[in-house]
């Protein structure tokens, strides 16, 4: 098996901020010269998300608008006594931190109206996410 | 490694349809020829998931409505003056559209009660997923 | 590929029980003795989840409520007619029924606050776990 694996760096600069980090990810599978296989984004944050979507801006305030919704912030959360936060990590629980999408020809075979998003859910911060291509 | 990978070609009926799929990744699973490793079902669609549970029809209707009271089609959202599908994809952006799982003696490790569904989330279409299996 | 697997037994004492299995996972790492590639965690049942996030007690209990806020128990599904689990279906369709984690120097990189939980959602019951190491 070959192995490759990258941090890529994210800052963020609002509390919730859904960024598209698709260009950034395509630019570690070309460095890792790996041509076919999947390669996997982890978030090692409990107060984050990995989502695969369109990158439309009504849509993605719409994203937002809905994470508010289901998971209003503030509503009596026990964890909001310690740090908070709860909404976040909430949020990131129904999200989920990971996505594994498969590679053909070097590249990620993401559809054409695909992005991959890093859901900040508890910014700003600096974030960083693991790259991994096994191939 | 091993690798292998097909194009799953599905052909749904409905607006909202919850199609399963496990006898036709089982098959591609077996024409791998792939005995350990793990397999990967991966929708290129952002109106669509992947989601493993039973396959009963009640059941069935229940994840419908469910997914019609949680994200309601046509609430206000931004994305729907651009195209009317703003619902699809925000359902799609909290299911996830790729499932991984363990293969062993050539056959997937599912539960008894476990079937893969594709989620139709914005049809009828053809739909093209990408399987991947690696051992 | 170096490839190991193993089956993680667990016991849950509730119907609804969010249960930090990262200890038992770390184990099973460790006895694969691979140092580097992805971990999947995977449960073949339709009742239950597996999420990585936060083991903080007033936390985890808003991951209960929050459940049962968004799929209520006992809310009129069909499924409820032939077996009185709809919404532990339902909520396992939600969240997802595995987890694959980047592996480093024989250690899963989780990050500082995250654990990986197994979610009962029809319990009590004994539950079977798959945990693949490829490397």
């Amino acid at each position: 098996m070959e192995k490759a694996r990258e941090i890529l760096k994210i800052n963020t600069q609002k509390r919730v901020e859904i960024k598209d980090i698709t260009t950034e990810v395509s630019e570690i599978l070309s460095r890792s010269g790996i041509k076919e296989g999947l390669l996997n984004v982890y978030s090692p944050h409990s107060t984050s998300g990995v989502v695969i979507n369109e990158n439309e801006s009504g849509l993605v305030r719409d994203f937002k608008l809905t994470l508010e919704k289901v998971i209003p912030q503030g509503a009596g959360y026990q964890h909001d006594r310690i740090d908070n936060n709860a909404d976040s990590h909430i949020r990131g629980f129904l999200l989920g931190g990971s996505q594994t999408v498969p590679v053909e020809n070097g590249k990620m075979m993401l559809g054409t109206w695909q992005s991959i998003f890093f859901i900040e859910l508890d910014g700003p911060r600096q974030r960083n996410l693991t790259v991994t291509v096994i191939g």
